[in-house]
């Protein structure tokens, strides 16, 4: 019928900034069989314990399925909040379930909150490198995103006073700070108790909310008593605190959390309404029946010994085959090593010769709204074995010395 | 920690959209037991086979647990999306499975377009009325929504295209036209083929894309063979079309989908990875199991039969106890019968009496963006059975009456 219509005319501002994400790019890549994937940060699902989840499931559906694959409320089951209010237990948190709303993920928790308080030109705070969903998700509706600079401990509180008073000056509404303030995406860094009080401080001084989004908190190499206090706990009226199960039960579920200041949970829900009715019931359930029937601690522990044991292995190769000049960060917890290289190279040129040699990784300027970070990538230790840690770390030090013109 | 902080100044403009669903607000309220729910648009989920779903979802969980517990891509998986143009066969539909996005839901889909096309001030045309999650959807993004005039066979024509003359002088954007051409949600109307065409060349004419929420067009009371073409197979360039499992199979995994123009698929994918990262992957090996492997042609054929022996069964009562001055549609499929009461009446203040008798139904004024409706109300016969249905359209012209100050 007629011709063929423009419709990319027709597509909004916003839309603009909805490029495709770098790190799904790299997934979509077509992959030799023996790729080393150091790139996703997917959990090992390895250690869950899959028959007793089968008949759970199947327990669900045959006594509850008619709740269970009906429509449920936009808030999320009473019984999940409640659940997850014991989950935020373990660091410390106490969590009034009425003020926990489940959703479809912490993706989409970043969506929420980027269309609850963003209007375009609004500025949003965060670190640099950032998580890039959460990027992606504040310049959708328009932010003008701010990444300020910080260190093994996170953003400096210096730079973040100096930030806002120039944002004060310059017209623009200051509206979010986002951080992963433990074990953050992608450079591990974590933000111990002193500077969490100060950053709570100067936030509370200048008016804008925290958006503290942990998924990585419990994956903690250190056991969860070195833990400092989270920003909920330190500056609940002012801290949107979101939390997930993807990294310590299942992302294929789509479960996650907000757990937020009254005002600010009561605009979520008709935000959440209008995003997606309501949380897959099911996974409601199945989530439920995980945080309560089954042994998450224990299965929680030994993963995280998993991911020690996995990120002890990729250090080792890093110390025996990264050439001079090439720096990393040593986590204490979560699933990523952060690499500097010499300003020789860029990681995104040497991305194709790195897939060559049989290995991904994430090129660091993934992680800057900004045309940033061509000399960092970001290394995964959450899902390949040790000995492919290891032998990841050799093919991107032979990457790395050629790129360099070194002897391999 | 200092003062409580106003958050909600921070809030966005948007956010002054996200007025709570009105229908949502009438599935919170405490009900009495007994009370009668002509008011949801749940399907009726008694005939699903619950042991072979269970046995289905334990051999998932035990044998494709690793993948299925796991994130996915952003587009949902190609034997799902095979599955779904099977779908969408039955109703004539020639789908490109390349061309289906699979999403967390329709009113995902919803949110997806509106992100992608609206920018605030553009017109969006749809029905007056129509479906309160599309409204709220648009409004949110801050559209300008006109609700154009129909009948029982759809919108008008003529009044679709003076509606694009005026935009087209008035210097705003007129971006979508949302449609729900079978079985509509509220009045059940019906576009037939020639109006489809006409409204069709139409958008063409003006450039203008159409959104096909397609919901209910398989629960068809007379039969597939009756249907007339959707208008994704009139105009595939310029029809974004809107499927959905909800209606057919489970609302509880939130699994839908958008069968797009390429241009439109290839940007709606950054914009839901943005959103969601990736529809449940648990919930796509359900379906896929359940399009796959059960007979859901058989189970949805005797389910349609149901749902048309209970549009009877409140049509029945409709005759026997409405008072006179009342209308009502007659449903040819879906889930609604929609009801005009005398002007003296407002439907939103009967409510409360309605909840006295033991009845709940949707005020009219929730299917339209400005203050209208108020002599409408919607009734769904989706879920009571029969002999509730009846003895909801008698509680119904009890209240009625009484307001008429009629003899009960």
């Amino acid at each position: 019928m007629l011709n063929q219509l423009p419709l990319p005319s027709l597509f909004s501002g916003r839309s603009r900034h909805y490029a495709p994400s770098p790190i799904r790019a790299v997934f979509d890549l077509e992959l030799r069989p023996g790729t080393i994937s150091l790139a996703g940060g997917n959990p090992d699902l390895s250690l869950l314990p899959w028959s007793e989840i089968a008949n759970s499931v199947s327990r669900i559906i045959n006594q509850d399925g008619k709740y269970a694959l009906q429509y449920g409320t936009t808030t999320g089951r009473p019984e999940l909040a409640a659940l997850i209010a014991k989950v935020m237990a373990e660091e410390g948190i106490e969590a009034d379930p009425r003020e926990i709303i489940v959703t479809t993920g912490s993706q989409m928790s970043l969506e929420l909150i980027s269309k609850l308080f963003i209007d375009p030109g609004d500025i949003v705070f965060c670190a640099a490198p950032t998580y890039p969903g959460a990027l992606h998700a504040f310049a959708s509706m328009e932010a003008h995103v701010i990444q300020l600079p910080g260190d093994s401990q996170g953003i400096s509180p210096q730079a973040l006073r100096t930030a806002l008073s120039v944002a004060k000056a310059s017209g623009r509404k200051a509206k979010l700070l986002y951080l992963i303030p433990s074990f953050a995406n992608p450079d591990g860094a974590t933000m111990p108790e002193k500077r969490r009080i100060a950053v709570a401080q100067i936030c509370r001084e200048f008016g804008i909310p925290i958006v503290e989004d942990n998924p990585y908190g419990l994956i903690n190499f250190e056991g969860l008593g070195s833990a400092p206090p989270t920003l909920r706990m330190i500056d609940p009226a002012n801290v949107i605190y979101l939390g997930s199960l993807s990294k310590i039960f299942s992302p294929g579920i789509r479960i996650g959390w907000a757990d937020a200041p009254t005002a600010v949970h009561a605009s979520l829900v008709p935000a959440a309404e209008s995003t997606a009715i309501c949380p897959s019931v099911l996974s409601q359930f199945i989530a439920e029946a995980y945080l309560r029937d089954l042994d998450w601690r224990s299965i929680l522990a030994e993963g995280t010994a998993g991911y020690r044991r996995r990120a002890k292995a990729l250090l080792r190769g890093l110390g025996d085959f990264m050439p001079e000049g090439v720096t990393w960060t040593t986590p204490r917890g979560g699933f990523f090593i952060w690499v500097s290289v010499p300003e020789s190279l860029d990681t995104s040129a040497l991305l194709e010769e790195a897939i060559e040699e049989g290995l991904v990784y994430i090129p660091g300027a993934a992680f800057y709204i900004e045309s940033r970070g061509h000399h960092e990538l970001r290394l995964s230790y959450s899902l390949e074995s040790e000995d492919d840690l290891y032998e990841g770390a050799r093919r991107l030090g032979k990457v790395l010395r050629r790129g360099l013109n070194l002897a391999a």
